[in-house]
């Protein structure tokens, strides 16, 4: 299987997603993967069979999203200089969104910008970073601060790479997944309730959907001007949580679980959402054994915490929520007060 | 006097370069000045006096190219960070090329990018740096070779800021002029035999023959696939002697300037310039005392360092070369003993 992704503002930057097509990976350049001792230990032999180019690197670093920096970016960096890399010469991401994301930036800054193909070997990394071109790095002001717009040259998702995944880190995927449903497509989000996407058959299905539905939304809005920003449906209150533990109790899509229970909770004061849906999305999180709440400390911080994330255009947030199961609402101005009633709910 | 900026590749990412224009600077976002101290003392009180923005931050830098560098970008982008300034923000360049160049790409990398504006205050940034939207820093490994395409929102070239310019510097600009003329613009380089722009009518029309000339350039070649490439004549070579000399000796346009008469030799020597022609380019670049002559210690150190410079795909090297004045050549295969005797001549 296979979705074309097509970008509708720049020419020329459309790529396929192949979705366990096993395809060869043929340059007549030069190419490095970037990975992490962690994804080499399972999948580098195997990818090295695969990839046919006039010289092959492979660049090793430190698995974890607190090597996600500028300084992991120069590391890659010289690495490529150091054996001579060149305009034509191509990266290639193999792991997860941490290496997705800057194998991307920084085939996106070296010499203005190469190539880079995608081999994301969590769930997460297939449903999500896989598609839109999202690169980058943390700053210690925050996450994802430092990057750029860069589209890769082809994305391999195989879910034959998922075998090794700890079911944490599957489970994190399957928030991801859940989270297009609910904003996207209700029909989708129905199937979800019925299959269990554990199952292998269900799982390239709900991989499949998940890119189309992304493809689509990132096609309509590369640079999340508009419709984009709705992916990120409880990502507000994900980065805050993911901050104030310092990225090391949650993972991603766990800290994205609980912030769509807390945009939901928010969507049920504002009658966006009923009772009885706020409980099938929380249901179907939980089946993954997602973590659906958390501590908050104190409801002010978190509060003033938002205005500290890059989303915030001249100190506003625009909150994401579903519209029942299936639609968005993205709203700009929320009641201070309806906000820290939710969140003192969490304290 | 203004000149459009249109570029075919990329919607919307067409601007002005206003000339002598005075214009001001409106925006109702927060805004940072990127500047050094050197620049800052001659023209940030008027600069501040014509900008009205929701607020305004101040940027200083370290002087020189040395400093070109990511961890100045780091320093910018976190200074960016703790004023808060987000998605909509603008950075504003105010400086010769190297605040031009790390400004764009602090600009381009801040939140996945953000606007950006320049006000170069050397006459080499006016004519080159302002257009065609190439922003980055050095590495150990070469010079500029991490960094994106990032284009201006607008470029404001006032011939006033060139009074306060050391008269080095001045001619260093005016190398990148005679580089234009001689490749692209027969008429140009007559004009320029025959008026001596560092009177002040002469410079505003030099300053609009270049930034229109390489305008038409970058237009058709953004990303430097083909045409574009043509305005890295005696780049080639003066990239190697800035890397020899440790970019101490010689302003980058003092570099081009023997660089550009290196290419001259060995155009000589492949017939696509007579000796006449050779001659009266040496002389327009020594009326303004650029330098002609360059001591190479080794001709095949020289010639190897060519390989590490990015321009160099899968190990080839592309010379250009004008093809007599007013029009140039591109080679890619150029006998590696005939470089070397041209060399030798320099040993």
């Amino acid at each position: 299987m296979q979705v074309n992704i097509k970008l509708a503002e720049v020419k020329d930057r459309n790529y396929n997603v192949f979705i366990d097509e096993l395809v060869k990976i043929n340059f007549d350049t030069k190419v490095a993967i970037i990975t992490n001792p962690t994804v080499a230990k399972f999948h580098l032999e195997e990818i090295l069979s695969r990839i046919s180019a006039k010289e092959v690197y492979v660049v090793t670093i430190p698995d974890g999203e607190k090597y996600k920096n500028m300084d992991t970016i120069e590391f890659i960096l010289n690495e490529c200089f150091a054996n001579r890399l060149d305009r034509k010469s191509v990266l290639i991401a193999l792991g997860g969104g941490v290496i997705g994301d800057m194998t991307g930036f920084a085939a996106s800054i070296f010499q203005r910008g190469i190539e880079f193909v995608q081999i994301p070997t969590t769930l997460l990394a297939q449903v999500d970073a896989s598609v839109g071109g999202k690169t980058g790095v943390n700053s210690k002001y925050g996450k994802n601060l430092i990057g750029s717009f860069w589209q890769p040259k082809a994305v391999h998702c195989e879910t034959k790479f998922l075998k090794t995944l700890p079911s944490r880190e599957f489970s994190a995927g399957v928030a991801e997944i859940i989270k297009m449903a609910v904003v996207f497509d209700k029909e989708f989000f129905e199937w979800l309730e019925n299959h269990d996407i554990r199952d292998g058959k269900n799982l390239k299905i709900a991989i499949l959907k998940s890119v189309q539905t992304k493809a689509k939304v990132v096609s309509l809005d590369e640079r999340e001007a508009g419709v984009r920003a709705v992916l990120n449906y409880g990502h507000t209150f994900a980065h805050v949580i993911e901050n104030e533990t310092q990225y090391k109790r949650y993972l991603h899509g766990e800290a994205v679980s609980i912030g769509m229970v807390m945009a939901n909770e928010l969507a049920l004061k504002l009658g966006l959402l009923n009772n009885e849906e706020e409980i099938r999305i929380k249901y179907l999180l939980q089946r993954y054994d997602l973590p659906i709440d958390y501590k908050i400390k104190s409801a002010q911080d978190f509060y003033d915490h938002f205005f500290l994330d890059k989303k915030s255009n001249n100190n506003q947030i625009t909150f994401i929520f579903p519209d029942n199961i299936g639609g968005y609402a993205m709203k700009k101005e929320i009641d201070k007060k309806l906000v820290l009633d939710v969140l003192k709910d969490f304290e």
